[in-house]
């Protein structure tokens, strides 16, 4: 079977490097040496374990992905790059015919949907790649709208930690808030508990030392107001490499809708769970 | 607004009586002193709260039933006997023409929903009253339909306890290892770790100690082959206080099925919540 060209596109040292060495390493895909990248990166390339990645400035996009498509023919573009950045990303992947995977949040998402939908290319676009954790908010969903009120006279607790650097609050916790609303739990987003201290992460909750840079934990508690009744949903990533794993399924889900002509659509981590 | 009318049948001593109990406590409900039980019963009345409750044993039913129709007009019954009473109980009241409320487990289940749906009357059939379960069970479907092998490559762990009296494994956990199965993870009845000792649940699992001789918590892990990823769900019930509650909302629903002129039909705690 002839593999999948990909090329991953980014910030080097985030998700686009989990992504790019699970391509690299996967006989299904082969890596296009070359990465679009921001205006602040100041290096022309960057390593992925042996290979090495030609970095690519947004002035010198233009003249150096039609170099690239006249080389490589159909390809996969993946997105990593950052919330400035997601609109105009879109707009080139579209003008240029690149079916694309995009991970980035931020920017202007109705814009960037029809972006997509008043093109002649496909795409995933999903603020969270983590296959699992979309499939519970998908069932969380699904609760929220069939059972309004299943947890009338509970308390909620929900809490949350990630790697220092994160300053607003985590997006799936406030999106849970909102279906525990539903479910009959008075609850606001400013009720979330944060946790950014290292040292706290490490001596209380038990979060491995080396991922402390980067890790997403979160824990939902439920009580009854009699007390008798405990229900508690934990999920818990450490690193990206889940990310990264979501992100290569994304891919194969976006070349089969491409090799069966799908264009000017907009597909969802969902639709991607739900054709796996 | 009239009450409703509720005659609560079974065991003394165990969810009948917290029914019982809730019904007596609740202005919208008439609790009818009287209540069928099993031939291995010995008292002829039972206290609830400072209510006595009349005790009718199986060979003087028929006459009994009679006259309590006939004095106390329309009625609910609710059911909290033994699996052996289950069919018998079920023809009982599909003969006598009253709407029944049954946690009752076991027996010939496709006979028993027979049963009421070639009779005049309607009735809530659900092995487990407590909503909240009930409605994570009913996600845990809704997952393990739409997203397929969602936990691939996951490990699972299922623990569960109960008090020392209950010899067979827990249904809920049962049910729950199918939905895993169906999300991805490998996972048969006998690898659910069944917890019976009280003296490791009360200071392993710290349940607390008036609950050692009632309780049901069960909690499911997964891990992603790598370790990055950790999910787990709990549910905790101490006591029957959960049943009693969600007994009381499957009357409620039942007696407006008997309103609208329902007959004939099977509903179940999913139905219930759904029309809550």
């Amino acid at each position: 079977m002839k593999s999948i060209k990909v090329m991953v596109n980014g910030i080097p040292g985030r998700v686009s490097s989990v992504v790019a060495r699970h391509v690299l390493n996967d006989d299904r895909f082969e890596l296009i040496p070359h990465a679009l990248t921001g205006p602040e990166i100041t290096e022309s390339e960057c390593n992925i374990d042996a290979s090495t990645i030609q970095l690519i400035l947004p002035e010198s996009r233009e003249q150096a992905i039609s170099e690239i498509m006249e080389r490589e023919g159909a390809f996969i573009s993946v997105d990593f790059s950052l919330p400035p950045a997601v609109n105009s990303n879109a707009e080139f992947y579209c003008n240029k015919g690149l079916p694309f995977v995009m991970g980035t949040t931020g920017g202007d998402r109705k814009l960037l949907e029809d972006t997509v939908r008043s093109s002649s290319i496909a795409a995933v676009i999903a603020p969270n790649m983590a296959k699992q954790i979309v499939g519970f908010q998908a069932m969380m969903e699904y609760a929220a709208n069939t059972f309004k009120g299943l947890f009338n006279g509970y308390s909620l607790e929900i809490k949350e930690s990630h790697q220092k650097g994160k300053a607003d609050t985590s997006g799936t916790a406030k999106a849970m808030a909102k279906y525990f609303n539903s479910l009959g739990t008075p609850f606001s987003e400013e009720d979330i508990i944060k946790e950014r201290d290292p040292e706290t992460q490490k001596n209380v909750w038990g979060i491995p030392e080396e991922y402390l840079d980067g890790h997403g934990w979160h824990t939902y508690t439920l009580v009854s107001d009699d007390k008798t009744v405990r229900f508690q949903f934990t999920h818990n990533v450490n690193g990206r490499e889940v990310y990264g794993k979501g992100t290569i399924d994304a891919i194969l889900y976006l070349n089969e809708k491409v090799k069966e002509g799908t264009k000017g659509t907009v597909f969802s981590m969902i639709d991607v769970l739900k054709g796996a």
